[in-house]
Parts: structure tokens; sequence; C-alpha cells
């Protein structure tokens, strides 16, 4: 592993990039993004040595290991226009937030006899803002990342997983499906809670200028940690909701049905046994 | 003021003790609380001075302010018991968590010619569990602290005012009924949703030890605040669903629509307006 292709340089692909090189990985690190004050960003904080000039330069990089670290739907994009330009020797990885179609993917158009590998992943980090300014070297460190492990592993996924693993990450494998089942309820669910009270609260109190001080000045910690996620960006999230959609509406539509539980037992002893076992999924 | 009497020495009440000699009160502290336990935490910790008997001797005990620190039913028996007992020269305050029961209760009982003075308060502070031990002489800091004003202020309460500014605490006047709308919004629906949201992934994973491992490693900080108040004891809610039922009710309701309108549109256009409205009101 001596050059590694960073796609999509924000939040994320600058903090692998920084990770990388804190961790003593001493090869070249190539890196590309969209937005291009994202990239020199990127370039001038030493995440990446090199930016690339387009698109097409990216398809004709040299690389081991390229890491495709945009929202969901630019994934699978770049998985296919990757895929037919790519020979065995090279390993595309991932940190996109869903992990079903993605895997999908990597079964149709890599791990096969003459193609390049698809190893999925998901480091379980992140802010509430994006952008490569926010980058951290330690970013990952002490966070689970997932795998969605292909069946034999190949010297580089073995390379990248201790890379990983030298980032300070816990490196956890797990299947594509049941990723998204469990990220739907302990991730997506927990955004789009945090998303719909913010916008609620925004409807509520945007046109009442001393209600609105009122809220500032009586809402705690409670109300700034159940809406801060509301700051998240829309441009990561429509991805999770468009290839994560029945999982996510799935827990929407159990939370949905049990707060109206909530709502009706509020002077009932079930309320007692609803804060029970609340107390015990926090022990 | 040279004898202050904290009835309820938990989380708040002993604060409470410990803030006012924090700041230089030079008068005695008495306390009572039902749980023997806490009292004598209390007392151990030097945030009383005097621990009295029992509940007779709270109502014949004599001070200057009384300060209720118990659930909200509680305080609402107390105001009761304590009302024919006290002269005209007595403060009675509270720090309860629901404000339009304890202000129609003062007005009715409290307040007139001949009978002691009444100032409902709440002191936007706490942590997810309760208890004498994690009380803090900082707990108030930086904090508001709400009072339902009455007409014509006493030297007690300006006093008492002042003395509550002393602890590092934003004074703020809010009208009762005011209050429970706004609290409902800002703390008690906040609250309903982590429980909820902690039962129900109990309910989902407790029969499933690699389910709800998966859970702890994936679920980062996300769900750790979301679910934060989950630990909060019902002792506490119980009271405030009591006492607000129909606000809380109501924001429940309208959580539940949001949800139902956010899932329903997890593909389309709506969702993007939804994150940029929740973006505003976090800004």
């Amino acid at each position: 592993m001596r050059r590694v292709l960073i796609v999509g340089t924000g939040l994320i692909g600058a903090s692998v990039g920084l990770a990388l090189k804190a961790s003593g990985f001493t090869g070249k690190i190539l890196g590309w993004d969209a937005n291009a004050a994202e990239l020199a960003d990127a370039l001038a904080m030493g995440a990446i040595d090199e930016a690339l000039a387009g698109r097409e330069e990216v398809v004709s990089a040299s690389a081991d290991v390229i890491v495709l670290a945009t929202p969901v739907m630019a994934i699978l994009d770049w998985m296919q226009r990757l895929a037919p330009e790519l020979g065995e020797g090279t390993l595309v990885t991932d940190v996109g937030s869903t992990k079903r179609e993605i895997a999908l993917l990597a079964g149709e158009l890599y791990n096969k006899g003459g193609s390049a590998r698809c190893l999925a992943g998901h480091p379980m980090a992140g802010k509430e803002s994006g952008g490569a300014r926010l980058a951290e070297a330690n970013l990952f460190r002490g966070a689970t990342w997932l795998f969605c492990p292909v069946a034999g592993e190949t010297v580089l996924e073995a390379e990248w997983r201790a890379m990983v693993a030298g980032f300070g990450a816990a490196v956890r494998d797990i299947d594509a499906e049941r990723h998204d089942v469990v990220c739907a309820w302990v991730s997506h669910l927990p955004q789009m809670v945090s998303t719909a009270m913010s916008a609620m609260l925004e409807d509520e109190f945007a046109g009442d200028s001393k209600g609105m001080a009122a809220v500032q000045a009586i809402g705690g910690r409670a109300l700034r940690e159940m809406t801060r996620l509301g700051s998240s960006p829309y441009s990561m999230w429509r991805d999770v909701a468009m290839t994560n959609t029945e999982n996510v509406a799935a827990t929407l539509w159990a939370l949905e049905q049990r707060l109206a539980y909530v709502r009706e037992n509020l002077r009932t002893p079930e309320l007692r046994a609803e804060f029970l076992k609340a107390n015990t999924f926090r022990k």
C-alpha cells in the first residue's frame, strides 16, 4: 500500500488522510473533491499530498487503495464509474452511512476474478457539521469502524484493516443488511427525531421573538442535546433516507406509536413501567 | 433572612443549601426529607445545619424562608399543610418543574392579608440522576431561575431573589401558564422522547444479546445524547405528567405528526425543507 486516493475530502475524507499520516503511513495521498474549496482546505492542512484536477484524473489515477468518502449516492456512482477501469490489484473501500446498496453493487461489479476488490466500510464517527476544516487525525480514536466482509481477504484488505486499527478505531465486522437495520435504530432515527424536533420548534416559535427568547433562556442541556443533530446537513442525510428508506420508516413508525402510547398514559401507572424500562436500557 | 428550611434535600434541595453557604449566607439552614438516607447525606455534606426529625417538626419549625424542593405533587401537599400554620412574615418558595397548579394554589392559600407569601420558582438545572450526593454549590451557575411573580414584592422576596442571583443563576420572570407551555416544549417533550426511545430500544434488543452488543458498539454520541434522559427517575416525572398533562400531550401529538410527515417524505424534496428549517433553529 503505497498510494491512497481519497475521493471526497470533507470532514471524514480529510480526517482519513490526517489519520493515515499520524499513524505512520509514508506513501502518497492523492485527493479530489467536487467542491474546490474543500479540496484546497484538505491540501493546505496536509490531509492530502496532491489535489487531482478533475473526475477524469480520479478515474485514471494510479492508486492501491481508493477511499470513497462522499455521501452514499455519489459512492454508488463512483463504484460504477471506477469498476471497469481498475484491475485486481486495487482495493476500493468507502465510509458511507448505509451499506446494503453498496454491498450489493460490490457483489455485482467487484470481488470477482479479474476485477478490483471492494470492501464496504463505515466509521461510526462524525460531527454535526461537515467540512475539511473540522477534520482531525484523532476523529476515529475510540470509535467503531464497521466492515461488511468479503470472502477471501486479500493482503491489501488486511493492510487497510490494520491501518484503520492504527487510527485508534475498534474494527468490527457486520452483515450489510444487519448494518442498515441497526444503524436505522441507533443513528438514522436519532437524526430524524432531532431534525423533526428542531424544525417543529422553529415553526412554533420563529414568528414569536419573545417566545424564542424564552425557549433559548429556559431550554437547557436537554434541549441542546436533543436538537444538536438538527444542524446536520441535508446533503448527507438525503442519501441515507434514499438508501435505507424502509428501515428508517419502520423505526419512525415504531417511535410514533410509542409516543402515542406515552401520551395516552401520562396519568396511568403504565408511564412508570415505561420509565423503568428506559432506566434499564441506560444501565 | 436568618433561618431557611429546605423541605426535600435531594439533588436540588441540597444544592440550594450548598449554594446558600457558598454565596455567604450565615444564618441557619434546617432540612427534612422523607428519605432518611438523603437527609443524612445532606447533613453530612454540610448542605443543611440541622436535620428535622419528622413532618410535625417541619410544620412547627421557625423559618423565614421555606424552600419546597420535592416533586410537584408533594409541593402542593406541603403548601396546603403549611398555609394555616404560617404567618405574614414567612416566604414559601419552591423549585418544582411545573408552575400552573402551584401558582393557582398560591393564589388561593397565600399572598393575602395575614397569610404567608408564596413565590413559585423553577431553576432550570438538574441532572439525569437525583440524590443529595450529586449536589453541587455551583449547580445553578449560568442556569436560568424562573419566578412566577406575585404583585407587591416583599422585602423577603427581594432578598430571596438576590440570593438566587448570588448562586450565579440568571433570574427571569414568567407567567405560570406560559411557563408550563414553554417547558412542555423545551423540557418535558425532550424527556418523554428520550424515555420512549430508550424503552423502545430495550424492547427491541434486550432479548437479543448480539443485537444489544451491536447497538452499544455502533451507537455513538448521537444515541448517547438522545437517550441520556432515559435515566431520569419516574418519581419526579410522574408529577410533571400529572400536573402538565394537556401541554405535554399536545407537544407529543405534534411530534407524532411531525415524525409521520418526515416518514412519508424520506424520498421527496420536502425532507430538504425540513432539514433547512432545523438548521435555522440551530443557528
